[in-house]
C-alpha cells in the first residue's frame, strides 16, 4: 500500500495528538501528512516518524490533493472546512457531531457496521464516545440474543472535554492538596472528588445532548430504528476511560456463561470476568488500550431475559481516535476514496 | 424529656464520631452517655458538650443500666457484644449487617417504615448506606405510583470503608501529585482517579453482597416482598456522600412534573432539578447534610411507566449515623424501651 495524502485536523488537541501518536504506531498508510489547526496555533512543532512536522492554520485551500481529511476540532470546523474539504475530493472522517445523524453521512464503528463505510458521500461520522464504547459491548448480544430495550449508566473521564479538562481535574486535585480552593473553567461545577451529572448542553425532557447521542447514535449504528435506550450521562474525576453500567433485556434469554462466550469472540472486545480473583474492567487500567473491556456480566435478577455489562475503554483511543483511524484503515484499504 | 442512657459502640469511628456530633447538633436526649470501642482505643478522650468522655474499652458488663446502644463496630462486635446488650434490657441500634434481614428484627428507614419501629424485640438494624439512600428517594414514588421494578447503579465514596478509606484517597491523591506510586491497603485496587466496581465480598451468580442488600433489604424496608431490582455497586473517588443512578418501571404513568411535586413534599428528601440553571445533586455539595437529594427528574424516554432520578446523600450522615439517631429519637420519644 502506497498510503493515502492525509490531513489532519485539530492536531494539537487530545484526539488529534492522539491520532498521530497511534498512526505511528499502527503502520498507518500515509505517504503524505498535513496537522492543521486553529491559526493561533500555527508554527507548533510535532513529531512524526523522526520528522518535525509544522502545524498550519486550517484554511479550505489546505484540502486541495488530499486523500482522508481527519477532523477533530469541534463541530463548527467542521461544518465549515469538513464540507470544504468533502468539495475538494477528500474523505473526511468526521470526529464531531456535526454530521452524525445526517442521513446521508455513515455513523460507524467498525466492529458493528463497517459496509456503512462504502455508502460514504465524502464525510464518515465518528460516533460520540459513549457511544462506541457502549455498541461494540451490546452488538454482540444484539446479534446472540436480541436486544429489547437498554438502561445505561455513564461514569465518563474528564478527558471528554480534551487536554483542558484533563488539566483542570489535576489542577483541582494540586489545590486540594495544596489547602487552596478549586477553579473551574471547563466543567460546570468542581470535578475533583465530585460527580457531574450534566455533559454536554440540554435538549428535549430535561435530557442532555449526550445523554440523547447514547439514544440515536446507537439506533444509526445498529441499524435498529426504535431500539428503547434510557440514558444517565455522569462526568467522574478519571482521567481518561469512560467507563458505563449497561442493563439489557433481551428478546432471547442469554445466561451468564453464554454472554460471556459471545463476547469473548466478538471483536474489539476484551473480557475481564474473574470476579473472585478481584479481575473486572477498571478505567485507570484501561488507558491507552484500544479495545473495549467488558465484566461484571451477569444475569438479571430482576428481570428474566436481562443481562448486567460493567464496560470501561479510553476514551481517546477507541472512544474516538482508534475508531477513526480504524474508519480511515478501511477506507484506504478498499480504495474508498 | 429527661433523656436516655446511651451507649455509643465504635465511638471512635467515622460513623461514631459523627454521632457524637450529631447527638451536640441535634439536642439529642441522653442523660447519661458512654463511649465504647475496641480496648486497644481505651483512653482515647472525646469532647461532647463540652465535657471530657473517656472511651472504654467494650465488653458485655458495660451495658447493665443501658437504655440505648448504638452499635456501628462491624458485624462480629454486634453478633456478640449487641446479643450481650440486648440481654441486659438496652434497645440495641445496630449498624451493621449482622441483623437487618433477621425476621425478629426490624429494619428501619424513619422516612419509610417507622411504625416497625414498635415490633423491636431489643434489636433495630440501621440498613446499608446505599439502601437508605435508595429507599427514601424511591417511595415516594412507590406511594403515588407503584414500583414494578428498579435498575439502580451507584457511584460509592470512600467513606463507606470508614476512616481508614478517606485516608487511602486521601494519600494516594497525594501520592500521585507528588510523583509517587499509590499504595492501596483498604480498596482491592487503586481508587484516586480510578472506580472499582467491586464492594463487599462476592456472593451468588457473581453480584456483591452489596448489590444483594440494595435487593433484600429494600424489599423488607418497603414491605414489598418479591420487588424486583437489579443492582450494580460501584466505589468511586468521592469523598463522602454516595450517588445513584436510579430507572424505575412503576404500575401507573408518573409524569417528570408529578414525581417532582411529590418528592417535593416527602420527608427528608431536598428536591435540587433546575438543570438550566446547572443545579442538580453532586456529592461535593451535600456532604454534611441529613438530607437526601434528588434531580435529573426524567421520564424515561425507553419506557411508557418509567422514570429516571439522580441522588445523592451523604453517607455517614443520612446513610449511617442520622438514620440511627432518629431511630433512636423516635425509641425515646414513644418510650420503646
Amino acid at each position: 500500500m502506497a498510503g493515502a495524502k492525509v490531513a489532519v485536523v485539530g492536531a494539537t488537541g487530545a484526539v488529534g495528538q492522539e491520532m498521530l501518536k497511534l498512526m505511528e504506531e499502527r503502520q498507518f498508510p500515509v505517504s503524505d501528512l498535513i496537522c492543521l489547526a486553529h491559526p493561533s496555533e500555527a508554527g507548533t512543532k510535532i513529531e512524526f516518524r523522526g520528522t518535525q512536522i509544522t502545524v498550519e492554520g486550517a484554511s479550505a485551500a489546505k484540502f486541495s490533493g488530499i486523500d482522508i481529511a481527519m477532523f477533530s476540532a469541534g463541530g463548527e470546523v467542521s461544518q465549515v472546512l469538513g464540507l470544504e474539504a468533502a468539495k475538494r475530493g477528500a474523505v473526511v472522517i468526521d470526529n464531531s457531531s456535526a454530521f452524525r445523524l445526517e442521513d446521508h453521512v455513515p455513523l460507524v464503528v467498525p466492529e458493528v457496521n463497517p459496509d456503512d463505510i462504502k455508502k460514504h458521500k465524502g464525510i464518515i461520522a465518528n460516533p460520540n464516545c459513549s457511544t462506541i464504547i457502549m455498541v461494540v459491548a451490546i452488538n454482540p448480544i444484539h446479534i446472540a440474543a436480541g436486544l429489547k430495550r437498554v438502561v445505561v449508566s455513564t461514569y465518563q473521564a474528564v478527558s471528554g472535554a480534551g487536554i483542558a479538562g484533563i488539566k483542570e481535574l489535576e489542577e483541582q486535585v494540586r489545590n486540594y492538596t495544596e489547602g487552596h480552593p478549586p477553579v473551574n473553567n471547563v466543567f460546570q461545577h468542581q470535578i475533583a472528588f465530585n460527580l457531574i451529572p450534566h455533559i454536554d448542553v440540554w435538549v428535549e425532557k430535561n435530557y442532555t445532548k449526550e445523554e440523547m447521542k447514547l439514544v440515536g447514535e446507537t439506533r444509526k449504528i445498529m441499524h435498529i430504528d426504535s431500539l428503547p435506550v434510557s440514558p444517565t450521562a455522569v462526568r467522574v474525576p478519571v482521567f481518561r476511560s469512560h467507563s458505563e453500567s449497561i442493563n439489557l433485556e433481551t428478546e432471547r434469554k442469554i445466561s451468564a456463561a453464554e454472554a460471556q462466550e459471545v463476547l469473548s469472540q466478538a471483536p474489539g472486545v476484551v473480557v475481564i470476568d474473574r470476579p473472585r480473583d478481584n479481575e473486572y474492567p477498571m478505567p485507570w487500567f484501561t488507558a491507552n488500550r484500544d479495545e473495549v473491556f467488558v465484566g461484571r456480566i451477569r444475569e438479571d435478577i430482576s428481570l428474566e431475559k436481562g443481562l448486567n455489562l460493567w464496560v470501561a475503554a479510553d476514551q481517546i483511543r477507541k472512544g474516538a481516535a482508534t475508531n477513526a483511524l480504524q474508519i480511515a484503515e478501511i477506507v484506504i484499504r478498499d480504495n474508498l476514496y
